[in-house]
């Protein structure tokens, strides 16, 4: 059968206590999972219509969603807007954009892009300058980035897009952090204008990951081929009506940017406190690099706390916001308790070194 | 920029009640909404983990809900299962698991499936007979068919299957009615021996299209490339509890099936009292064939029940099941409000002609 077999494995992306269960089968309950990027503090459930689950979701909702979208994020119109069942799914649906070729992912960065890219044929590879993304015809900038938090500024952006786009090419914007900001750098506005599409998701600042909600904001044309590929009915009703009240909601957006910046303000203090190198991150979630990173991930899961690492990365840690005062307590414990010079069984090699600026308490 | 520019617009397929209200602004209310095959006895809603909107679905449910859907449909094994998040999604990604050629959609059926085929770059078309589709790479064929209730027998597929994968084609089969029966012609057993894929969709039989759910059952390493383009959590998590629930409960499924067999009987007994003449179609569904159907269309409608017409098939109407007395009662005050011959602004040029064996009362 004249079948494609490209397959590239999911990586591991944080986010499943299964996994934390498997690797710490004795640490205390209840795990607190500060492995993903996902706001503690979740948009609060809206009065869901009866039918929400029974019936399909009704077009003109649909249509809805993506106006209001398009309000909250800045884009030029509501035809700028495809709404999917998380942003995940349309990644290989924008790669497909163009015609196979040279993709460039601005790494390192959310590993699922570059495997999109290939699943879509591209011959895909990360690259660390983003001057070499002009030479490249897909090319992918997570901005923010994830998990680093660095920050690409519009304008740089603007000008790639366009480049590629007179060469047949096309920019990839992943702004999946973007709500907590800075918003001054968001592309949202200029899809029409540079060709770019960008990518939105709504599971993250809004703490509904499970909902499954996201979008693309792209030139009409190409959002319109992205639609038709989804279909009718591609997100969910509830889906549907959780995206309508929190997009809409300006003044609970306001207040949370405010409360994840101080959150992740005293989240840095209580690392720095320890002796951890806060190298940046967005105020969803914090990076750390350590020659420790082993030990740490190691001492931490085993007091029941799991942060994210990275294969790629063995240095570097990523912690998400504790959810509240109980979860910073078992936080600021289980960083008490560690021990930077001790074995772990997940080193890779690294010598631990000295304490790294750590207060040995 | 070179971007794939072939877009179909997607056809209307019922279950709008902001289209029925646009066409029938002074219809009563509520509106009865027979314009889809959907269960009216939704699956109860079970008990959602408090955290089945705000974390990302667990990797393991996800392995285990493929695995409960796999023994509900006769899959061979729970890797040949792929979970999605509705049926719709998956319809251009299996047309393009082989490369473009000439597609064959057995109609008239669903529209959306020759649409998909048309994304996935291929030549599609309609064909009546059943035999034509060893001539073409990628057959299609709904089973039972949407609108009419036609069956294929199962050995007929597996040939067929086993033809076109001899030659580097595939087979979809379209099981998305096929929870109502007949089983014994299901080939999902057969996916990993003929090489055909079969979609099942959750939302119908069960009620709940809202939710998004809908499998793919395929050959092993085609399951393997659908699962990887969907990505890491592609259904939702309420719709992961809702499938292990569903799917498991086989009481319910059996009781379910004898609920609609008598309903659906009593619903043709109810239009066969109208004059109108059921041809066929599935315990989920109706299709009836009239030369009135146009105006019959309009008088359900003007009465607040709305029934699927076809452009295609303009002496045609799909009419789903009421959902229990009170609907029933309507739709029975709404058959004997019609005059058969009365003009109507939805008429496409045919001629009312005579009573069509109606028993006018």
């Amino acid at each position: 059968m004249a079948v494609r077999k490209k397959i590239a494995s999911v990586t591991d992306h944080g986010g499943s206590l299964d996994a934390a269960r498997s690797l710490f089968p004795n640490a205390p309950q209840p795990w607190i999972d500060l492995s993903t990027g996902i706001n503690p503090h979740a948009y609060p459930q809206p009065i869901l219509p009866a039918d929400a689950f029974t019936r399909l979701p009704e077009p003109g909702k649909n249509a809805e969603l993506c106006r209001v979208a398009g309000e909250n994020y800045g884009a030029p119109s509501a035809a700028n807007v495809v709404a999917a069942p998380g942003t995940q799914i349309l990644l290989p649906r924008v790669a497909s954009l163009i015609a196979p070729g040279k993709a460039g992912v601005l790494g390192p960065t959310y590993a699922e892009h570059s495997r999109a890219a290939a699943i879509a044929g591209h011959d895909a590879a990360y690259v660390r300058d983003f001057d070499a993304l002009y030479d490249v015809q897909l090319a992918i900038v997570v901005n923010p980035n994830n998990p680093d938090g660095r920050i690409i500024e519009r304008g740089r952006l603007v000008d790639l897009a366009q480049h590629l786009a007179r060469k047949g090419g096309l920019l990839v914007v992943d702004e999946a952090f973007m709500d907590v900001g800075p918003l001054h750098e968001s592309v949202s506005a200029d899809v029409e204008g540079c060709g770019a599409v960008v990518l939105k998701s709504f599971g993250k600042f809004f703490g509904l990951a499970g909902v499954r909600l996201g979008f693309a904001l792209a030139p009409v044309r190409l959002a319109e081929f992205l639609g038709a590929e989804l279909g009718p009915w591609a997100v969910a009703g509830p889906a549907v009506e959780f995206g309508l009240s929190g997009l809409a909601d300006r003044s609970w957006q306001a207040s949370m940017r405010r409360c994840l910046e101080r959150e992740a303000a005293a989240l840095d203090d209580l690392l720095v406190q320890n002796g951890i190198t806060v190298e940046g991150g967005t105020s969803l979630f914090r990076f750390v690099r350590t020659p420790q990173a082993p030990s740490l991930f190691e001492s931490l899961g085993g007091a029941g706390v799991l942060v994210r690492r990275f294969v790629d990365l063995p240095d570097a840690l990523r912690i998400g916001l504790p959810a509240g005062k109980r979860e910073s307590e078992r936080l600021a414990g289980a960083l008490n308790g560690w021990r930077p010079g001790q074995q772990s069984s997940c080193q890779t090699g690294l010598e631990p070194v000295g304490s790294g600026g750590r207060i040995v308490s």
